[in-house]
């Protein structure tokens, strides 16, 4: 069974650190990762450069990256001026974050649940002229979706509803975000199941999980059981908690193919060619911690991969 | 439901390091977990002295632990001489580590299955001559079981195999061991489904994983999946690997408390209380790195732990 593993390094993993990667590295990785088989990365995000002067060369990434055969070039969008800039660039999939917390959400980008959803719409109807081979696909991302630091527990029920809106106002598909950290493997299975059955199966694909408290392997394995097939991580866990050692945000892409692998499951990720590309990352960010549990200890002796199914 | 954890770190931490702690920290640390609501937990081994200076008090520990009410005292015997000290001291559960790879088993303890064999069918008749009321319950532990750094791959038909035999010896249940962190959630599956179906669904009620490449907390939920309920721990995870930072030998106790807790399981054990007890083992191994990401990150706001069922 294939499983996509959406890399979110260039995008997750540089806006939350302080060094700068320059163009050419970002280049340099979004290539080898690309060659090592992932085939979906998000670049970057459409954000103010003075808000996210990391991501500031993202347009000229997008352009870069899509020229790469059988890669899908994803990006954040944070509104309709982001969404136009992504059109533009020719991102193929571009994603608007939507707090499921409100107060998250009003911190954040100082906006209501209500104004957030007018601006999705925007977004579709900006989509409906853009020609079909140049139309990316466009996913509602609900952030905080299994907890806020502001307000603790989101209701499952908030969530299902804001899942459900995003769908009827014109998202191809929505995703599920434990910005937090706050997820745990049943509840997990839950909020997946309740989505899916409000949405339909093919709506909620893919899951955009931490590891703030360790669980966030865990949480893959029980959205595997509830039929995701998409998962977000980050190579050598880039932009992990600087408050916390070891206690990174993303989930560590050589883990998570390392776990789907071994259990039989396809990547079309070769392992080997996957951990050399953290050398990308140390030669570009010097200062910045790689984490990994098994780039550290290794491949097991006598380890080897599924070919394609 | 309940599952429960047991702590290890007084054995398999504490033989991990270099630094020895002293009697009194490891009663302290004991009293403190227990209080905490840890029902069990592996205060040493009895292995010469010369080989683990740092264990060579766990007679005496063993004979302050069993004390405590409500706490099962566990202890590790490599062989029947091992036991007799045991039973001696009063523990109430003995563990003999048997390799699932021989190679392992030859180069660890120099001797072939069948060689352990024996020795566990003396530790069986030393047994029947304890009296009831000082009878420690006889756990046969596979090590290895998942995979061996030096055979590789060890057939599922092998650790069955022993399982059976250690069955038919006398033990009164047996336990599986991912000594080396080699194990998946698929595998744990299959093996413990195997396992089960050939020495009884009550012979096998234990797990010890590591997590060596991550997968610890994952491997849990998938021992969970199939009737697994007591699971090994570490606090802090002591003794995790030193020439790999942040890959941690044995699973951490306060994440796994965690995790199980916030799936609405239940484990008797207060998660605040059991972080407080980190303080023990930062004093009296002022040297020693402690991991653990909830311990790090904090619990979730609003997040409150199961009453007893």
């Amino acid at each position: 069974m294939k499983i996509l593993v959406s890399e979110v390094g260039p995008r997750d993993g540089l806006q939350s650190i302080q060094s700068i990667m320059p163009l050419d590295a970002k280049k340099k990785w979004v290539t080898a990762e690309a060659a090592a088989g992932v085939t979906e990365i998000e670049v970057g995000s459409f954000v103010s450069a003075k808000l996210l002067p990391q991501l500031a060369d993202t347009a000229e990434l997008v352009r870069f990256a899509r020229r790469i055969p059988g890669l899908t070039v994803a990006v954040l969008v944070p509104n309709l001026k982001g969404a136009e800039a992504a059109v533009e660039a020719g991102a193929h999939k571009i994603t608007i974050p939507i707090s499921a917390s409100e107060s998250h959400s009003l911190k954040n980008v100082r906006r209501t649940h209500a104004q957030m959803l007018d601006e999705v719409k925007g977004i579709v109807t900006l989509l409906k002229d853009v020609p079909a081979d140049r139309r990316p696909k466009f996913e509602g991302g609900l952030s905080t979706a299994f907890g806020c630091t502001l307000e603790g527990v989101v209701p499952a029920d908030t969530v299902v509803a804001l899942a459900d809106a995003l769908m009827s106002a014109g998202c191809d598909e929505v995703g599920l975000s434990d910005t937090t950290g706050y997820a745990n493997p049943a509840q997990v299975r839950d909020l997946v199941r309740r989505v899916k059955s409000a949405v339909g199966e093919h709506a909620l694909s893919g899951l955009h999980l931490h590891n703030t408290r360790g669980l966030g392997l865990a949480n893959v394995l029980a959205g595997l059981e509830v039929g995701i097939t998409t998962f977000d991580s980050s190579l050598g866990g880039l932009g992990g908690c600087p408050f916390a050692p070891g206690a990174s945000g993303n989930i560590v892409t050589e883990d998570l193919v390392f776990m789907l692998e071994a259990m039989g499951l396809w990547t079309g990720i070769d392992l080997q060619q996957l951990m050399a590309v953290r050398q990308v990352l140390r030669e570009a960010l010097p200062s910045e911690d790689l984490y990994g549990f098994t780039p550290d200890a290794g491949l097991p002796l006598g380890f080897s991969q599924e070919a394609a199914p």
